[in-house]
């Protein structure tokens, strides 16, 4: 294939093209600096210049308020579902998690696999994760309540933030991070792995209200003690240098398409497009309560396996790339995170259109 | 600077041109695919292809003999510093270490931190780390001994690795991985970040035999179990790819250069000009015993901390960068790494001429 193909992955996933250009054209020798950045010390000038940028632009695009950190660490989700009960689920205390899906309940099995308490105080799994619980109570003693905003797999999001009260509220926003503007004060904790908005697979990234970096035990693995990464601004060791290069100049691609308003608006406009083509024939079945529908990952299914495969590999031929559904669910997913431009999507609208009439 | 320096940095640190090239070519459009490396899922076929490349020719250029597993994980040295004690001492066991200095330390510090025993059966940190110990002990029943065969800021390496009899030998090699052909049978596990001479920041690289794999205890972090990572061959979750992709790229430039063993010559040669332009006057003093020398970081001093001061900011203007000590020595290291060619050192030892005679 000579042109670049319209990227529907589920993650790692589409980068802009205007970063992918940018890095290329810097690869070799940085602005004048005689090295590549992977070439650099993580602390010489030029690459404090790239971190604390990446800090700087982090909290400026989703409106961060004092008193919160950004950390750029390594380990991806899954360091992070030790991490966060090995920090703040105290003796004697335990945590509340709402399972979602996979990575929920990864989440909830690692928590408890380290020895702590988990309380599940809602769940989907009944109706094969095809929605967002919403009636639940969160336990007033809890060290936190820990959700999934965006569920890759079955295709579901949390449309509005549980209230927690005093509760801290931890969240995984892998799969939805930057998709829309957020109230971060809401959080005491948000985290995920940036390969799905934000840059390539390899950079976790960690948004923690100081307060919460204090309750680390010193008896835990430093690779996930906020504590110590937190105090030093993630250099604590050499960091994934190249991939927080990379989540800056995507942070400034952000910035110029004017914002995390104007990336909701635009991901809603994609994600209304595609919903509504599903929703206008019987041919193409949503998988998700219409309520719980996540605009970052569009899950649905054909009248018949057979009819899924052809779709997937004839969407292959005609340019679109990775339509193919979760291998433990099956069916059509379709991936539009912020660097799927809506000529994507048309073009996948288009494909279904034509698809349907050939085979509906 | 429109021209590349000649990069002396500890780590991260020079990667070949060549390979840099090569990535700048495919950045946008691998090989056809459509798509970047950074944008592919980690279970496609393109991207099985690079971490299995990877492996094979890891496995290739090391000689590693059956019954061994090479992992791509995240985290650094610093991540392993927990996982080794975590997966290999068990219950009323203990570990032996070797204190060699200041990374060295910090693994026997994280051994501790976790509530294992831990018996230091040698130290040079009685004179500054100048050295590498030659006499000590291994504990018959130790579950491992832990060495660090080069350190990067005092500049010793191990010449010849200790024979630990039925005791397995682990070995942090992060800041000389690859830069000399090795026995990997004689060693039980093998760590290193990528960063030096294999790659950008953001990968660590672990070749464990396989049979250790089985110690894994269920109550650690997913991501220090050495069972749960090496089942799932590095993908038990989404690897860091793009760098894996580069560690691929600079073990085929590996291959072409003549392998490990035309590599070690080449590094030999390198040290030895370098060290020869040390000794030959009184005006550079090498800090570490001649028998300890590292073929990978050498550090000297100048006859005044001033001179240290202008003979590094000299050195930069003559595109030498990165030969400032590490700031807990002073003093002047440079880094040559496998890809800091020998045109560089020839260099660098010129400038130290032109240098003395400005300044002797």
């Amino acid at each position: 294939m000579s042109e670049r193909v319209f990227n529907f992955n589920p993650g790692p996933a589409a980068l802009p093209l205007e970063v992918l250009q940018e890095i290329q054209r810097d690869l070799i020798n940085y602005k004048g600096e005689g090295l590549s950045v992977m070439e650099m010390s993580h602390r010489s000038k030029a690459f404090e210049a790239i971190i604390k940028g990446a800090e700087n632009l982090m909290k400026e695009i989703m409106g961060i308020p004092a008193g919160y950190k950004v950390l750029y660490l390594q380990g991806g989700a899954t360091l992070q579902f030790a991490a966060v009960p090995l920090n703040l689920i105290g003796p004697g205390q335990h945590a509340d998690y709402i399972n979602t899906g996979s990575w929920a309940k990864k989440a909830i099995g690692e928590a408890k696999k380290l020895g702590k308490e988990v309380n599940v105080i809602a769940t989907s799994e009944d109706v094969n994760y095809s929605r967002i619980p919403k009636d639940f109570k969160v336990t007033p003693d809890a060290a936190y309540l820990h959700i999934t905003s965006n569920n890759t797999i079955a295709g579901t999001q949390f449309s509005k933030f549980p209230d927690t009260g005093k509760v801290t509220l931890v969240c995984d926003m892998s799969s939805d991070f930057n998709c829309r503007k957020i109230d971060v004060s809401k959080f005491g904790l948000i985290y995920a792995g940036a390969q799905k908005n934000m840059g390539p697979a390899g950079v976790t990234i960690v948004i923690i209200r100081e307060d919460l970096m204090q309750k680390s035990p010193d008896n835990i693995p430093t690779m996930t003690s906020y504590k110590i990464l937190g105090e030093k601004d993630s250099l604590y060791n050499t960091p994934p240098c190249f991939s927080i290069y990379v989540v800056k100049l995507v942070l400034e691609w952000i910035k110029k398409q004017g914002g995390l308003s104007k990336i909701e608006e635009i991901n809603e406009k994609k994600a209304a497009l595609l919903y509504n083509a599903i929703d206008a024939t019987d041919f193409y079945k949503g998988t998700v309560e219409k309520d719980s529908r996540s605009i970052m990952n569009v899950t649905y299914r054909l009248p018949s396996e057979d009819l899924e495969k052809e779709f997937i590999a004839q969407g292959l031929k005609n340019g679109l790339l990775g339509l193919k559904g979760h291998r433990s669910v099956g069916g059509i997913r379709a991936s539009i995170y912020n660097a799927v431009s809506l000529k994507a999507v048309e073009s996948l609208v288009s494909f279904m259109k034509d698809f349907e009439k050939k085979n509906g």
